[in-house]
């Protein structure tokens, strides 16, 4: 049985996974970035990484067909090049050569939030489906879309910003420079930002009870389940921008799945009940015998792992 | 050499092409739809229509590979039915299996905005191109995505409705039911909409000689043209409009090229040159290597022929 290596670049931390052909992780292996430090020496870390995770799995290099790496920022996914990362302090460096110099392996790369799609439909919540749209409900609202069970990554891979698709025209300025992005509205932070302006204009609300400056995703449906309107209301806001961001997604690519992840989605079903209802009342032309299921993640962390992995395996079949 | 057949099914008239592989048109028939009538009688026509066409390019049935159609509404493009069209009154008429029955040759469906965009796609404004959008800028927007040189339908053919996206949460009431649709802002029904506001604000604009029954699409750009600053207002809002939808698509998908098409298309560079700074200086992380075009569409009534053909000779290879 052949193998392949998951790799997740991540501002705090490296993870690295050996996965199997139906998408199982039989070894992992986490050490943190370190960041600031020189890009050569997070590739050495990787390589290292990728020795270890193979130790622990009982495997040699000879058993994996591939490598895949998710990175934050622009990335050429055939390259094998991290073009650049805000995030990691990355421009033009090349992670693919550096891992196939030290291990002889082929490389591809892709964003991270679209190789967590990937994940999330070959072994988690958008398992069977064809298409899927991810949305991580974060303190950004990040996108990933699979389409014929590829990563859709646009003509220069900078497709799947579905954070950065203005709802509100003139609306809450965005930090990509926009107003009205879905992101300033859906995200946490957006909802965070709605909590506040009612606990101001709402002083007797449940929500009130949290002191102003630990507001975090949860207050305000913390004090809805306990019965606060102020809170209702907040969250009835949210829901109608987020339900107004995914209906334009089905409207526009109708995909077989939208899973939900991120700090947000742990809400669960009252994020999610509601949710559909207010979808499905604004797609056009209704909801029709074969509608998009809207679901939430399943994978966590392990999405971007896994992903990763199945880049690779998609890679070596090419 | 092998042919197929294009038909663009319409309200107002059904259009027939013989389509050569290299898709070029080598004959061509049209007649009216002449609605109310019973599909029946719509279907037995496309027969005919098909054999005219066939006569007329001296060829027969044997030298044909297959038949695509064109149709308003939602198809289901393997079973070759339409299953809802407002326009042609018709709801789950096999039409595929009327060509199939009296020809003997196999038929595939599409709705015929993304037919139109494969058409554009392998013989117009984006041939060459793997992705590409197609914005039809009429009295709706409609929308057309092709990628991967397929055309993109969604889960269950409902996807391309780009003009259905919300980009005025709250804003104008679109036919589609939802507030602040793009099609509310940037089709010719718009326009007219905000021209038609300014006239009444600024009695002594040049817009004001047209009389307000006749103001259409191109009142505001012709008063522009003439140096009339309320009119240039106008279209400067209509553009601000419409370069929010393409950067929200330039966000989603980054496809090789948009296409412009529609009589608001026909103002050519007045549109097109403000236009792309506008999407441009919006889109997530700049322009980068590889961007989006944004062209004119070429083919004019055209593409839902050849694009019709060329679905056909798709299928064909399957």
């Amino acid at each position: 049985m052949k193998y392949c290596v998951g790799v997740d670049l991540g501002g705090t931390n490296i993870k690295t996974a050996i996965v199997d052909e139906a998408g199982i992780i039989v070894a992992e292996e986490s050490r943190p970035t370190k960041l600031p430090r020189p890009s050569e020496e997070i590739g050495a870390d990787i390589v290292e990484s990728i020795r270890a995770a193979l130790a622990s799995a009982h495997l040699d290099v000879g058993d994996i067909s591939g490598v895949g790496v998710g990175s934050p920022g622009v990335v050429d996914s055939k390259a094998g090049v991290v073009v650049y990362s805000n995030n990691l302090a990355m421009k033009d460096f090349a992670l693919g050569a550096v891992i196939r110099g030290a291990l002889g392996l082929p490389v591809v790369m892709g964003n991270d939030a679209n190789v967590a799609a990937l994940g999330e439909v070959f072994a988690g919540s958008a398992k069977g489906a064809s298409s899927a749209v991810i949305i991580t409900l974060g303190t950004g609202v990040g996108g990933g879309i699979v389409l014929n069970k590829q990563i859709w990554t646009g003509y220069g891979e900078a497709a799947g910003e579905l954070g950065h698709m203005v709802v509100v025209r003139g609306g809450v300025r965005c930090t990509c420079g926009r107003e009205g992005c879905l992101e300033s509205y859906a995200s946490a932070t957006g909802l965070i930002r709605m909590t506040r302006e009612a606990i101001q204009q709402y002083p007797d609300s449940l929500m009130r009870r949290t002191a102003l400056a630990d507001v975090d995703g949860r207050t305000a449906f913390n004090a809805m389940r306990e019965g606060d309107t102020a809170a209702a209301n907040v969250i009835e806001d949210y829901l109608n921008y987020l339900a107004c961001g995914l209906a334009n997604i089905v409207n526009a690519l109708q995909p077989e799945v939208i899973s939900l992840g991120g700090g947000i989605a742990k809400e669960g079903d009252a994020l999610l009940l509601p949710l559909r209802e207010k979808v499905y009342a604004e797609i056009f032309g209704g909801k029709g015998k074969k509608f998009t299921r809207i679901v939430l993640c399943t994978l966590g962390y392990k999405a971007g792992l896994i992903g990763a992995a199945v880049l690779a395996m998609q890679h070596a079949q090419k």
